[in-house]
């Protein structure tokens, strides 16, 4: 794939989950150094999480700063934009993680495949990519983890890796087997958060 | 110690820890998906921490995709054994996690002492390898982290782990060492379940 | 910097990082063993997850067990002295955590200097070495994390941290500079509790 067209990609995603680190902080009425804060460990969480378990050390973002100034600058634009209280639809905060999602899911199994042959490593490093962030943003803010509620949202990261690294082994390009993968991930989430849709659960007391 | 024993306890313990994560996703009403997650994040959670803190990355499971197998399979099973609501003995959780708490223990002992000389740092990592797992559980599903609740817990680890560590200064074999130190893990943190016993707690005002 | 003088400022807010992890465990009631692994992870914390995102591994107190020996020997003076349940002045906590916290970032960003160039990753990692530890402390206590509350915080670890490397950048002693640092979190933070102080904060619905 276009390493340019990657990056961009991974810095639109860094972007996207940013801002919805910074929707939960401002619903946690935080101040700007903390809305930084749960905004940075949204966007780069995951991603550091899968550097250190595949020993990609130092990670990412300590090897190429412009993430650290998307995430600066992400901040800096929603905070002058949204300055006023207001109440925003919903819907914002779980849309803009579905698209963080999507893109990292992607991210993750792209970064994997050039260190490790197994597609089921990589599958897992696109959900963990994908979910992480928004794992530990939710576990800071005491909520519940998005992945860990009934809607649909691992299957959906789960079913967008597993699109890409079998686009990728049948020998579709690595551009479009992203973008499939990125496709097939968002367009499950969001169908989900549109109509509520979740898998049937299990029940155990105890 | 014979390789292959260690391993088949090694995924015994996966498996174990994997069921605890199933039973406690299905307390919370999980889909399967959510299920896979929590079991997975039970099952190689700790040895995860350990692996990335000893530096002996990319991390286990990434290099045998065994455990994922093993986790998949566990959660599979585990949601058609146990498909109805019904109402589960409130001891099996724990006892499952004791189980898993004391193979894990000696697992992380047995693996560190391979990296580094320290007994010290050995116990410290099967103590990290056994309640890792469980305190990641515990957080995603907003419970207090039973290592941290009043009945013997860390307790327990850190005997295991002396007992193990200490036999093998002694010159006792890998494998029943091991043994021993499993044995001291489990029958402590049994007893602490059936008894409730528990230690003296600190308590501060303020 | 003598590497001494930084030896002992590190073990110092080791030392009092346990004593807040303590106090914590204390206000929940915790075990012996259960107050060893809060004060663990409270002093251990933020900088095991700056060395492994930086790489260097095995982690500080891997290398070095005396960290783990101050933490023992901290927790045990800690329970002898505070034996009795009574009531403890409510600033002690913030206060040991303050002191931890401007020491911490100091010696995140010294150590973080003798590996990498950049000063924004020097901060960043001072910043996380400082909150990592307390962040997972109020994560395993179920409480918000001091990081994300409302008085500030992070702005005085990131003041801090711009301090300590921008007087290293004009050619300041680097003994002088990580002064210079702590003195500006301590003193922003320690005034922050004193007086409520706070900045505006973001106030979303939705």
């Amino acid at each position: 794939m276009n390493i340019s067209l990657l990056y961009c990609f991974d810095l639109f995603g860094t972007a996207i989950f940013a801002i919805s680190g910074v929707l939960l902080a401002g619903r946690l009425k935080m101040d700007p150094f903390g809305v930084i804060v749960l905004a940075s460990v949204t966007a780069i969480g995951g991603g550091s999480i899968r550097d250190m378990m595949l020993g990609a050390t130092p990670v990412f973002w300590i090897v190429d700063n412009n993430y650290l100034w998307v995430i600066f600058l992400t901040c800096l634009a929603t905070l002058l934009l949204v300055k006023q209280p207001k109440q925003l639809p919903w819907y914002i905060l779980p849309v803009c993680d579905a698209i963080g999602l999507a893109v990292f899911v992607g991210i993750g199994v792209e970064k994997t495949m050039r260190l490790q042959d197994s597609m089921m490593i990589a599958v897992i490093m696109g959900v963990l990519t994908g979910c992480g962030g928004g794992i530990i943003r939710d576990i800071l803010a005491r909520e519940i983890p998005m992945v860990l509620r009934s809607e649909i949202y691992a299957i959906a990261c789960i079913a967008g890796g597993i699109v890409h690294t079998t686009s990728l082994y049948f020998g579709i390009s690595s551009q479009s087997s992203f973008l499939l993968g990125v496709v097939t991930t968002l367009s499950i989430r969001l169908a989900a958060i549109r109509w509520h849709l979740s898998l049937p659960t299990l029940h155990l007391k105890g």
